[in-house]
């Protein structure tokens, strides 16, 4: 991968981007390889692929070259930024293996484009996304054979950012490491396309104005673990997060969340909640909106949609669907929302919503629709 | 340090806490002592001293021993839960070399009760403080010569609890590691007990009801370097942290904040925002308001403070003194608010409170006045 670095990219570098031009490659000896999972035992984020990405930065030398490398320990000071103060930020995206054999890639110029935006609010450096897309689909390209023969796993892409300077000031970091993991995984939920009932309590809130709720960081997901076995315990899989007096609806788990309803005038509306700042700027949200208003067929609105309302549409038979949207998910149907002590039935009317942009979405993702958002790898 | 476990011990160690008497001790060779760093060139957290504590858990198998050895990196898994979804709490404590040569904790079990619960917070396990209280103190005696030897510097101990299970699922961590470092430190501020000028901002906000404000979670941090950053390209020197449409008054910087004035009626009064959830609930904190409430010489009173009552007393001249209060820096005056455009110079009213609670916790911090706060390491 060492080749002369065109002028061009002389000029981006002395500004600190690296390049993937200078990615240096340390590939595994036929012994160091691992076994590949069976595709049927896949579980979320287990199983990591034989080799991982490096970035390093320090404030002093800007970005040092790029390094694929066998899958290995980090090698931190016990003092680390990210250890404390959770400077750290990380994407999800995948690679999908198309019936026609091609790998592909789904709009990763949109999870760099976030990355770079929460590396921002993070004190952390910024990047060419470019020359970070070419980095992974290298990486993609060298663990190919982990990219699950398979239309319903997927290749599980983990770009992380981390703060590495050994120092307990609370003060932006001086060193930072960039890397890049990959899980073969299955459908997210065990339960498959089964659908999930959410536990809804407005004592627990996720993000909030004036905050970091729509920033990939490490630091909004800490604090939902609790609460998300709060709700296990109470028998339901997923949160339904609220926020404010109202009972806003917000995100679910860690997906957005989409409703498809009837709206007084009787006419199909698809609602999510607007980015405000509250919710993640999810790329499958914004997939399922382009795709909607693509179609013309209902009417597509972001907007603040609150617990009242949607029991008055529940109530008024208004309810088509609710689902989640997710990288790791794709869609989720939810079947019942568990509020103030009552369960609220969600019904799933024929033909599905959520259905339909699964199959959409997967027809781009194995390569079935030839589409733009689908970027080959090669 | 191993010997044979008392049977009261054992009971508890079937319950899974670990237990001092199991600690295990790899002690430094000679050659792998490091210089001592001269006391007038310390800068908070940049030395580490030459050993430190780890106790590792998994779900399966409890506790291991807790073992004291020479200072190094941690090995993690870079899927591990700390770097991705930061799981990981810590706390902040000094030792105190005495005029009278004895070293002293200050109120170390205050600081476990709030480790304790920031990890069930967390979903990390817990432990028993008292037991870990024995291992830090042994930490001090190990390497008590890095404690140093003046009145104006002390041992910050920085407790660390991370989750470290290399596993990509939002979900309760099965590894983590309980670790314990020390760096001898100067005063927090390089300007030492001069005044600080803050930023309020209210489009940043800290924390919120229903979120983790109070807990001493990594998470809460991160979100604030940027913020920090911004007050400083404005030539402030801390962020002053407001809350709600009111404005109200949370925490300064990484501080408890405090407000000496004079009330309506023109009696004294020691003002602190209260543990609503909002704020942490600091050692220092409670400290300096169980002394004054010792001294019974002014009212004192936690409640909520907005801008506009301090704008008000600031303008009819009942404003004595703002100061923030903390480990680090135990007490720092504030000199100035800048707020909507505005900027309002702070008094500092002599005699100073600020000054007289320094001079307090000193005494008690090095041994000039015998107090059941500070703990001898023996």
């Amino acid at each position: 991968m060492r080749a002369l670095t065109p002028i061009g990219n002389l000029m981006t570098k002395l500004v600190g981007d690296f390049q993937y031009s200078d990615l240096e490659e340390k590939i595994c000896t036929p012994d160091q390889l691992h076994p590949k999972p069976d595709t049927s035992a896949l579980v979320f984020g287990k199983y990591f692929t034989d080799h991982m990405l490096e970035v390093s930065w320090d404030s002093k030398r800007g970005w040092a070259n790029p390094v694929i490398s066998p899958m290995h320990n980090l090698q931190l000071h016990p003092g680390a930024k990210v250890l404390h103060y959770a400077i750290e930020l990380f994407e999800g995206m995948k690679a999908y293996r198309g019936e026609d054999g091609c790998l592909r890639l789904f709009r990763p110029d949109r999870n760099m484009a976030r990355m770079l935006s929460t590396a921002e609010r993070s004190s952390l450096p910024t990047f060419n996304a470019d020359e970070m897309i070419k980095c992974i689909k290298r990486l993609v390209q060298i663990d190919k054979e982990w990219v699950p023969y398979s239309t319903t796993s997927s290749l599980y892409i983990r770009p992380t950012f981390i703060a590495t300077d050994p120092s307990l000031g609370v003060a932006s970091p001086n060193e930072a490491l960039l890397y890049v993991l990959m899980c073969p995984v299955g459908p997210y939920f065990t339960s498959g396309f089964k659908p999930i009932s959410l536990m809804a309590d407005p004592q627990y809130v996720r993000s909030w104005p004036g905050g970091c709720g729509a920033m990939k960081m490490g630091a909004n997901y800490a604090p939902t673990i609790y609460i998300q076995k709060q709700s296990e315990l109470l028998g339901h899989q997923q949160v339904l997060w609220l926020y404010g007096e109202d009972h806003q609806l917000t995100e679910v788990g860690t997906m957005n969340i989409f409703l498809f309803m009837l709206n007084k005038n009787g006419e199909r509306e698809l609602v999510t909640p607007p980015l405000d700042g509250l919710i993640l700027p999810g790329v499958t949200r914004l997939s399922l909106l382009e795709l909607a208003r693509e179609w013309k067929e209902f009417q597509v609105v972001e907007r603040t949609i609150t617990m009242a309302e949607v029991i008055q549409a529940h109530e008024e038979k208004r309810l088509l669907e609710i689902f989640g949207a997710g990288t790791a998910c794709v869609v989720c149907p939810v079947s019942s929302i568990s509020y103030q002590s009552r369960e609220y039935n969600i019904p799933r009317t024929e033909p599905s919503l959520s259905q339909r942009f699964l199959k959409t979405m997967s027809d781009i993702h194995y390569g079935r629709l030839q589409h733009p958002w689908a970027v080959d790898i090669q």
